[in-house]
């Protein structure tokens, strides 16, 4: 074993960061077996010393400031487990790779941001980012797309990686509740970001998904390229009218190579309900990763949470004490490809769900708008109602998103649809 | 990039060698920006020159005899995809590490028999075995487990991991077929081995757990410690009666450190058809591992065939070709511990089906059998029959092995079980 212990500095000691010192503390002689050295804590850093913390902390020195944290001498590796995209936890990691230490970070949002450039000063340092702990939490599907599965030309990667909003979408399904109330539920629980639109509004799984497509494709990080559409429009309707036909709805991820381009996309789709995505419950996160030779890999668990969090922090940290030296996005940064993104996502059957106007001819205007737009009915439903307008269901056969988008337009016209129309993709998985 | 390409020696030409010639001529490119050179095939070497494969092989230069294979100057590592535990693939492998080089194989018998003295001689000789594709085939599982979960302490790692098996046991169930029909249908298929009790009677997917075991719990490989019973004697009847319960019966491998030991068993177990492991259809491998931190992770995907298993075999050479240089088993063989088997395993609770004669007090006898035992009964069914003896279906509360070896034999003395009751454990997922 190396004479040396690997001495961390952690930045950060909110759930993550406090779940990196118990995972430490805890298993020593485990930790030392697997990586052929000690790890130590050197140092540790937040903003807020006097806040109570699940942890014995008083025998690692404190730093307040998380740059200075990076630039001691009793730190070999900085543990940036501090969160968002710029400020301090972007100083601190410049000031890790300028002070010639590796960084491992949980931090999504900074590195679908600025990935390519810290690689990049990361490479010209000579030193590594990991990131296991940004994307699905305890999953270790960085590693897999990055080493397990480097041997395939990716087709597809899919994902729900916001454990936040499957847990809403179950638990509307579970409970019969609307939206509002268990959106209202989950802040109260706590399980919603300060601001919750990184939740709903799919950017904290665009953030991941953007990774993820990064090292499967050997492109540069364009998080600008997700189109992302939220949760927020979900209604129990839609989740119990898709039930009825098999389907469950899922705020889903999925980055696909296409021979138009590079499709990134974060939006609530329909899936199988008998499929692993379809049968995903809570907060549990799934990521499926299509591969040329291997073909499809499920990878599900836990995707938030301070064990599994800090089970991915740790997976890093071996690997670095290991002496393994990984490009950040899987290949060296200058060999990233520009992003051609796609500009129309593949062709997909839809679901369309409408409130329709109890007026004769209103189904059949709606018919012909879909029809003139190209696009050809698989399933239809109308609901019994009770008041003016009847829900109506249609399940399209495969078409573009265009033509679903020329349709709604046209239903604008023909005076019998009320409200903006509900349009979900339905995905094969 | 590093000049140097890597050169490989290819010995054995089935489904997997061909598999991986296929990717190293389909993807240069790609290999060489994930692993940073140029992967080439320097030889390659089969027992029989001229059987028509599926590739083209004529620019390689070609051996009869793999230990020369892996003694030339023009082979830097040698991937060592014939199989067999002894005989040609070890000599090969022992030649390799012998002439400095690394050595990526598919073999799981091998390793199972052998794992803990080559992992000491390639220490020896400062190389490295790499084995992903020895374990259920493109599932990414042994970096999983070796680098992706290495912070955690493992409690359990369970898995179908011979897709023969569980071919069979979906098959009679989807079928309504006995298992000697679906056998024989198996066997024309060619998914049996050529030894068809290394599929049915446990013992390849019990060389895998074996593997398995030994990263999770930093043990030695103790093939010999896996209690193995194959799928021989599960009936359609058990398979339908099990449905009627909620449950499925899969040839499920599960390892776990106890207080009394490590367990290491392979049989056929039910668990809920609800659950991951449960809804595993066909040829399909899933492995579940739970950790202290991580909690349970599912990893599902092809465990064997040409694409998925020459996947896993692209990983290990990519990884070696990066320059990460991992002990076999995660951490270097001289600090494996010696595996203190458990005596006993895990109590759990068992499904017990028997062919009840049509006596009166029949049952009672059953039942006291059962409570000398000390085996209190969760749920009982008796069908109706129109021959001299009624099947009947008990599923007990937890009770250990030998309480139920103990009541089967109590059975017998009653005089009202024919034949030799089928006992299976109920393995909580």
């Amino acid at each position: 074993m190396s004479a040396q212990p690997l001495r961390l500095g952690i930045a950060g000691l909110g759930t993550v960061g406090i779940g990196v010192v118990k995972i430490v503390q805890r298993h020593p002689a485990l930790l030392a077996a697997r990586a052929g050295r000690t790890i130590e804590i050197g140092a540790i850093c937040a903003r807020d010393r006097s806040r109570p913390r699940d942890a014995d902390l008083s025998a690692y020195a404190w730093e307040d400031d998380p740059v200075a944290l990076a630039r001691r001498d009793d730190v070999d590796l900085v543990v940036e487990v501090m969160g968002g995209a710029d400020g301090p936890a972007k100083a601190a990691t410049e000031a890790a790779l300028a002070a010639g230490k590796d960084v491992v970070t949980a931090n999504k949002a900074m590195l679908a941001h600025h990935g390519n450039a810290l690689a990049e000063a990361a490479e010209a340092a000579g030193r590594v980012i990991r990131f296991e702990a940004a994307v699905a939490g305890g999953i270790p599907v960085v590693k897999a797309l990055t080493e397990g599965l480097a041997g395939n030309e990716i087709r597809r990667v899919m994902g729900v990686m916001n454990g936040t909003c499957n847990y809403i979408l179950t638990r509307m399904e579970s409970a019969g509740l609307p939206y509002d109330t268990v959106f209202e539920e989950a802040r109260q629980l706590g399980y919603l970001e300060a601001d919750p639109s990184l939740d709903v509004g799919g950017i904290d799984a665009g953030h991941k998904l953007a990774l993820l497509a990064a090292i499967a494709f050997g492109t540069r990080v364009s998080f600008d390229d997700v189109r992302l559409q939220g949760i927020e429009r979900i209604s129990i309707d839609d989740i119990r009218r898709a039930g009825d036909m098999g389907f469950r709805i899922k705020l889903l991820g999925v980055a696909q190579m296409t021979g138009r381009g590079l499709e990134q996309r974060m939006s609530p789709c329909l899936v199988p309900a008998d499929s692993p995505l379809g049968q995903l419950q809570g907060g549990t996160n799934m990521v499926v990763v299509e591969g040329d030779s291997v073909g499809q890999i499920v990878l599900r668990g836990a995707g938030a949470g301070e064990g599994p969090t800090a089970s991915a922090v740790m997976a890093d940290v071996i690997e670095i004490a290991r002496g393994t030296r990984l490009s950040t996005f899987g290949q060296p940064a200058a060999t990233l490809a520009a992003v051609q993104p796609a500009a129309v996502a593949a062709p997909a059957p839809y679901y369309l769900r409408m409130e329709l106007l109890d007026k004769p001819g209103a189904l059949a205007k709606v018919a012909a708008a879909l029809g003139e737009a190209g696009i050809s009915i698989d399933r239809m439903r109308q609901y019994g109602h009770e008041t003016a307008s009847a829900p109506v269901l249609i399940v399209t056969h495969r078409t573009t998103p265009d033509a679903i988008e020329h349709a709604i337009g046209a239903f604008a016209a023909t005076g019998v649809v009320q409200g903006p129309p509900v349009a979900l993709r339905i995905e094969s998985v």
